[in-house]
C-alpha cells in the first residue's frame, strides 16, 4: 500500500494466465510477467504436494534464466482441481469437458491454488496454499449441452470458468472466489506484508 | 437458454442496482430496468424476513404503477447484511464505514438475498432467499485505513464492495459469491426454470 514503486521493485508474475494478471491489476499492484518456462508435469503425488511443488519450480526456473534481476520478488502460482485425491485437468475436447461436468454434477470438488513468493532482497521462499470447495448443482443433460455451447471449456481447468458462465452452475462456494479463479488476493497480501513489502498502491 | 425473444417475453429488471444489470447482462440475459419506486423502511423484524418482504413489495410497486404489461414476468431483488440479527445499511459516511468495517473485522456476518419472481403469464409469485457468510480478515487500522481511501465504502451496504478491492479484507465465504453482488444467479436461474421460462440465450 504505497503510492510509488521503482522498477526493481515491482513485482515480476512467473505466469502467463490472464486471469492472474487482471487480478493483480484489479488491486492496482505493479508488476510485470514473466511467464515461466517450466513444464507441468503430473505425479502421482497428493494434489495439494503437486500444486505447491508446480509453483515453486515455475519461480525457480525463472530464477536459473537469467532474465530478473538479484534483488527481484517473483510470485509464482499454480492451482489444480482435486477430485477424490485426483487431479482434474483441462478437457481435450468436448466430450472430455462433458465427462468433467457429469463428474462435478451434484458434488463438491476442491480447488487448490499454491502461491510461491520469493524474496531476492533477502533470499526467503514463501510457499503457501489455500483450498476452496466447490459444489454443483445436479446439471441436467440440456444444461451442460448449454454450457458446452459456450465453448468456456476450452483452455478451463475441469472445464468450467467461474468467473464467466460457469457461476450457473454452482450453487455456492467455502472459500476464496480468487482462488479459484487462480490467485488468492487475501493470502498473497499476507505473504507480502509478512516480508514487509509494499506492492499495493492506494 | 433460448436464441430469440420478443419485446413482451423480457423479463422486467424492479432494481436499479448496476451490479444487478451487470449480472443479468453477463449470462446474456434479455431485460429491460424499470426500478421500483418503492421506498426502503426497516422495522423491527429479522433481517430475512424484511429482506423478502422488500423483494416482493419492489414487484408489486411495479405492478400498481401500470406501467407494465399485463402478462410480465418481472424480478424485484434486495440485499442487506445481518450481523448479529441486526441490519447493516448503507454508511453515511467514512466515520460510519469505518465503524462498520470495524465490527467485520476478524469476524463472520452474514449477505441475505430475497428475489421474488412475477410471473404475470400465469399470475403466480416465487419468493426465495440465498444467505452467503462472509468472514473478514483480522483487518489492522493501516488496512482500514487504506480501504477507506479507495471510496468504495461510499453507496455500498456494509461500507464494502466484495467485487472490488473490498475482497482484499476477506478471507472467504460460504455460498454463493453473487448473491453478495446482488443476484444469486443460481437461484435464479432455478426460479426461472421452474416456471418453464426460457431467458437464458445460448
Amino acid at each position: 500500500m504505497c503510492s510509488e514503486l521503482s522498477d526493481m521493485d515491482k513485482l515480476i508474475l512467473a505466469s502467463g494466465s490472464p486471469r492472474r494478471k487482471e487480478i493483480l491489476e484489479k488491486f492496482s499492484i505493479l508488476f510485470t510477467v514473466k511467464p515461466s518456462s517450466y513444464i507441468e508435469v503430473f505425479t502421482d503425488e497428493s494434489p495439494e504436494k503437486q500444486v505447491l511443488n508446480l509453483a515453486r519450480n515455475k519461480v525457480l526456473s525463472l530464477l536459473e534464466s537469467d532474465t530478473v534481476f538479484d534483488g527481484s520478488i517473483i510470485l509464482g502460482a499454480d492451482t489444480c482441481i482435486d477430485l477424490d485425491g485426483k487431479i482434474i485437468g483441462k478437457p481435450r475436447g468436448p466430450e472430455e469437458a462433458e465427462k468433467m461436468l457429469n463428474s462435478f454434477s451434484g458434488r463438491t470438488h476442491k480447488v487448490i491454488t499454491a502461491l510461491a513468493l520469493y524474496n531476492g532482497k533477502n533470499g526467503t521462499f514463501c510457499l503457501k496454499k489455500r483450498i476452496t470447495a466447490v459444489t454443483f448443482a445436479d446439471l441436467s443433460t440440456r444444461e451442460i449441452e448449454w454450457y458446452l455451447n459456450t465453448e468456456e471449456w476450452d483452455g478451463a481447468a475441469g472445464g468450467y470458468r467461474i468467473q464467466e458462465k460457469g457461476s450457473l452452475l454452482i450453487t455456492g462456494i467455502n472459500g476464496s472466489w480468487y482462488n479459484v479463479m487462480g490467485l488468492p488476493i487475501r493470502l498473497f497480501y499476507g505473504m507480502v506484508a509478512s516480508q514487509g513489502l509494499t506492492l499495493f498502491r492506494t
